[in-house]
């Protein structure tokens, strides 16, 4: 088991990792200091875990809110249905929630803790591997609009994360890969050493041991934190989460988000940005080679769809992450290394469409 | 035309009250920073005011969102017409929202703005006088759930308040007498001088006197400022500002909402709590008096319905300012002075509610 803590300026909360956290009443106990709980989970999960999280937090008076499962349910209807279980159960301004599932679920009970009586707290309870690394830490909270991902949310940091090795267990594995290209991500971003023990290690953590998994994660979060920390709001630093993105945002949106993961999306979107940091002159030539080779060793897509150079540039464009016309980029310079910038050649991003979507 | 300064801690911004403001290009155009806005107002309040607002907007691209006029209309549902306007004009974070019109308008506007991107900029240009002096000034917004009032919401500061007097020239008699009840209530839990004032002015008031109403209303807005500043989340002293809402709460509840407006409840929850307080020894009998006297003098009701009594501290108790069982009231001391308590024997206040509602 791994505590770290992550320091928001305003607020501190501490996230755990390790094996059989879900049973561990002690911890959950001192976690969730709320005598009434709603437990917020989706039909998947309530069948998996939902139990044995029920049996830690006996001395609670605990509601539950079963979600359908499904990004499709990522909208403020669906938050909507949250407030009404929390109304309905009576919660008041003391009650926790805990979102008990992958990042969807934590999105929607994050977002409905930060409006619920205009804030009440919430605990993550991550149970992919995505959501352990990424969506549980950092507090983005939100639901999807018909025009868009993440249109509607707010900044709402948990009281505690849990994330529990254990859980990923019963993941398909090719969600685990998916949540592999997010570690690789933070590689790629911050810390070449995490990028070689990736590499070293990555059969281990295919073959889900428990030691190679808690590591991952702990050193994700770690960095996640330690960004976050430094810049909640995105106004500059926390940027740089988003290499591969904004490319992973075009494939994921001209392929109506049912054929590419989440993590498979951002897996492309980051080999076309080292692409481009390459056709730049940012970085030489292996950089990418070695990019490529770690995302297949984690069974990670490596061909992007071709969804076609315009239209991947014009959505692309209606990412939120642009600003006043000028579209932002995360490109490599080296392993650990990345630069936020708008400034480029037109013709060379053109050029670069063209090659992996055209 | 007065200025004054909100500080919130992490976020300072103007209020600017006074006569013709809706015209003055040269205000709107410094406060209004972005070049890309969004209305929102209803449809009462854009045949009044909306082409004025637009003219002074010439430089700005301006979208609208017209709202059905009403609080049965605060709903997350109708927070969502707000994002969809907000998508289809293709805003961007760097965007301003506008709420031109009453409560629900700035509350609705104010709540969509908080989680549209997770947050973009809104000026609030309040057009009743309980906007003015109330709602419009300290970051509280939110939409209402059917089991109860702004349920759903966030505390976030406007960019600016803008308070024209000139748009309570259209206010029916019976909604601007609404809005002095909650500019009594300044005078009962701050400021003693401001109550006196009241005293000596009512009449001008009630007669819509320019310089009459920017007074109450600058005054009014500086208290709630100060208090706001103080205490930005309601941990102790912004629930003074509660002094008569939670019986008047009661009232309203007990009424559906269509028998009284959120003012005229006001004015007889501060009558019932000043009684009570009267009772357990807190003030002595003129205070009731003279807050009895200036509420006729402002037109408001003085006497309660007899909604019973135990329903009344039912409903008392659903009010979401209840903590953990304990239901603390605001009580007076003397004109300018309360005290927030949950301290009083339950038998004294089954007494006042059986005096007034059974």
């Amino acid at each position: 088991m791994q505590t770290l803590q992550v320091d928001v300026g305003h607020t501190r909360y501490p996230i755990t990792i390790g094996s059989g956290l879900l049973s561990n009443r002690e911890l959950l106990e001192s976690q969730v200091a709320a005598d009434d709980c709603l437990i917020v989970t989706n039909t998947t999960v309530a069948h998996l875990y939902l139990p044995n999280l029920r049996a830690s937090l006996a001395k609670r008076r605990v509601a539950e809110c079963i979600l359908p499962d499904g990004e499709q349910h990522k909208t403020l209807q669906t938050a909507g249905w949250v407030f009404d279980a929390l109304v309905a159960n009576k919660l008041n301004r003391d009650a926790t929630v805990l979102a008990l599932g992958g990042g969807v679920i934590g999105d929607i009970a994050g977002f409905a803790s930060a409006c619920y009586q205009r804030g009440i707290g919430y605990v993550q309870v991550p149970t992919t591997l995505l959501a352990q690394v990424d969506s549980s830490v950092g507090g983005k909270t939100g639901v999807n609009h018909p025009a868009g991902k993440n249109l509607i949310g707010a900044f709402y940091q948990p009281l505690a994360v849990i994330c529990d090795t254990d859980t990923l267990a019963t993941l398909p594995d090719r969600v685990l890969r998916a949540g592999l290209a997010e570690v690789i991500k933070y590689g790629c971003v911050w810390d070449p050493l995490l990028f070689d023990w990736l590499d070293r290690n990555m059969a281990k953590l295919l073959a889900r041991d428990a030691d190679a998994l808690t590591y991952a994660i702990a050193r994700s979060c770690e960095i996640k934190a330690t960004v976050v920390a430094q810049d909640e709001r995105e106004h500059n630093l926390r940027a740089i989460l988003n290499f591969g993105h904004t490319f992973g945002h075009a494939i994921e949106a001209a392929t109506a988000y049912d054929t590419y993961l989440h993590g498979e999306a951002v897996a492309l979107g980051m080999l076309i940005a080292a692409d481009l940091s390459h056709r730049l002159g940012l970085t030489k030539a292996p950089v990418k080679e070695r990019l490529r080779d770690i995302l297949r060793q984690a069974g990670l897509p490596t061909t992007p769809p071709r969804i076609g150079a315009e239209r991947a540039l014009e959505l692309m464009r209606m990412d939120k992450k642009v600003l006043a016309g000028a579209l932002r980029l995360v490109l490599l310079e080296k392993i650990g290394r990345v630069i936020v910038t708008s400034e480029y050649p037109q013709t060379t991003l053109d050029a670069t469409l063209t090659e992996y979507f055209s």
